[in-house]
């Protein structure tokens, strides 16, 4: 056993493996698990590819901001610093600060959606697979559940979930994560935006763009639902967060905007106080940092056309991504493929859909990406993928 | 006018400022305000003394772990700190970690017992004056109020409160906050554990120990409600916050101890990652820095003895407290109080109580409280107190 790990290392490290030398035929046994780590990958970086976070980090302004706010007042209740965010959202949505809901993550905001049409007695229509939180929230409220399936081709099925919404026969929240995750896909904005218009007032959209930034910057046909907001309609929810293009999942910070009527009866269902000094200080100073702004999208950008040059060599199938993230073929079973990855020190996502062979990898930075995906090339040498 | 104002700030400098050239006879008219900064007061340190904060701010320790999670971490989602953090606060209470209910800020387990009553039609039981979030929250959702004054000597009238919930005839959510903001006052453990240990299930008990610390530590005859939870009993929720001895009000944290049960249920409304990568890293170090709670609990107390000193020596009536702020007479309204102390750099209170003419102020630092102290009497010297 240890002459043979010995020997596959070996070759690993001097990048002469070939395909026969490697577990042809089936997934390697448990017993192989041992010679997974490839000699390149010893001692390397670790790399956390699973939670569509931003690898690169928050700006250099909202960190300097942050650890103000933190030496100058962890001790102080947050109010005036929630303020100057409230305000400077409104100023950059053009809305009033009264249309701004505040989020401990956007999460908080798709939590709050649900409670309000809990009251309202609502059926959630809902897409699988999306981000799952909403269905969750429901279900612990005990509100019914409408699960539509997303298309052949990984695109949500509004149709269908029109249809189910219709079918509901009374009030719904309709959940709409766009771009979609763990798709990547997007609704084109002339089919949502004629769905939305011509909804009843009890059909409530709750459209969560987490992924706004990247969709807007990238994919022709993508648009904010934003617009319809402005013009009033009460039966609509939009999401956003500073988790993403922003680089601060570690601090908590979302928000909805919605008319004034819907966003203080959603503000209903929270906390008062539900930000604190240190992420509000660092959401302000982001939105102030246009610079950063620019170069996170364009990090985001290369890291994917090094990943979609990858998998493109390799013959792995994708699913076109307007986010930080990649729906892709990895010709494996999500256990085997996670476990050997997790054994090379980089963690990528669980098993996100219907048929397994399928894995949801996050872009981190683009030095990242060419690790990770000369470590794809690896496993392509082993027949892993 | 310009000449009697540099009079009197020529007396107030020299100290020998006496009543007879104050404004005997009633409160200064608004023209007077102009005269209202004391000469020893210009260019001094600002105190904030009107949100129960705690001014010496957190442990350095936890200062520490939170810009290392800062640097680290902003940008990974904080769960895996979320988690330490509520095994900590388990293992120092001395229950499961599934009987801890994390919240952002002990406001949002207020809130989280608030909107799990009102789903089953609860009537909240209130003082007056107490926090006023509980009743805000509960009549966003539309819920039944019945509010009972405290007694003349400002403690909880839990007899009245009792007779309250007894008559509401259902469901209802207690809300005791103990010791009491703001009047300072405890409800004796012996009482309270009564009334608890004999009520009716459908009748929830709301215990916000936001200071607890300080109870525990200075009054005979204050006890956490918390072995009621230990030993069994559903209908009860114990609130605890970072905000007051850990002296970190900016960062948001607090939980909630209940029956596993109970815990789970308030757990369905809220967002699942409540607190941020900053807030759960130094909570968790606070807890561990032992010597820093005994400072900050020590801090407190010569305060107090400080601003306690220059009540009685003023003849200022004010109500034991077993917490980081007194209640206390201003022989004024607050109103002009309020106006007259920040024009010298100093926020009290609002009013707080049926009758004007008493101010709650916090304690800040024992510097800051003889600072204060000073004003005060400076104060009285121009008969404003």
């Amino acid at each position: 056993m240890w002459s043979r790990r010995a020997l596959l290392k070996s070759i690993a490290g001097s990048s002469i493996m070939t395909a026969t030398l490697g577990t042809a035929g089936g997934l390697p046994s448990v017993a192989w698990a041992d010679d997974e780590l490839l000699d390149f990958r010893k001692g390397a970086k670790q790399l956390q590819l699973h939670f569509n976070e931003n690898s690169a980090g928050m700006s250099p302004r909202a960190l300097a901001a942050a650890k103000n706010a933190m030496d100058s007042a962890h001790n102080r209740y947050p109010d005036a610093a929630i303020s100057a965010l409230r305000q400077a959202i409104a100023d950059k949505e053009g809305v009033s600060t009264s249309s701004v809901a505040l989020g401990n993550g956007s999460t908080e905001i798709l939590y709050m959606a649900v409670a309000a049409t809990a009251q309202q007695g609502a059926t959630i229509i809902d897409a699988t697979p999306t981000f799952g939180e909403v269905r969750s929230f429901g279900k612990r409220l005990g509100m019914p559940l409408q699960i539509v399936p997303v298309r052949p081709d990984f695109t949500t099925d509004i149709e269908n979930m029109k249809a189910a919404a219709e079918k509901a026969n009374g009030p719904v929240l309709i959940n709409l994560c766009n771009p979609n995750n763990p798709t990547g896909t997007i609704i084109p904005a002339s089919d949502l935006t004629a769905w939305i218009t011509n909804a009843p007032l009890n059909h409530t959209f709750l459209i969560d763009e987490a992924y706004f930034d990247y969709a807007a910057a990238e994919t022709v046909g993508y648009e904010s639902m934003l617009p319809l907001v402005k013009s009033g309609r009460e039966n609509l929810i939009i999401s956003r967060t500073f988790s993403k293009v922003y680089g601060m999942a570690g601090l908590r910070v979302g928000y909805g905007i919605a008319t004034e009527k819907t966003a203080k009866h959603i503000g209903d269902f929270t906390n008062i106080v539900n930000l604190n000094i240190v992420g509000a200080s660092a959401a302000l100073a982001s939105l102030k940092d246009e610079v950063f702004y620019a170069l996170s999208l364009k990090a985001n950008q290369r890291a994917k056309s090094t990943l979609l040059a990858a998998l493109n060599e390799l013959g792995l199938d994708h699913v076109p991504s307007s986010t930080n993230f990649v729906l892709h073929r990895i010709n494996s079973t999500v256990a085997a493929y996670k476990r050997r990855m997790l054994a090379n020190g980089i963690q990528v996502g669980r098993r996100m859909t219907d048929e397994d062979g399928w894995n949801r990898i996050s872009l981190g930075t683009p030095t990242e990406m060419l690790a990770f995906t000369d470590t794809l090339k690896a496993f392509r040498m082993r027949e892993w993928v």
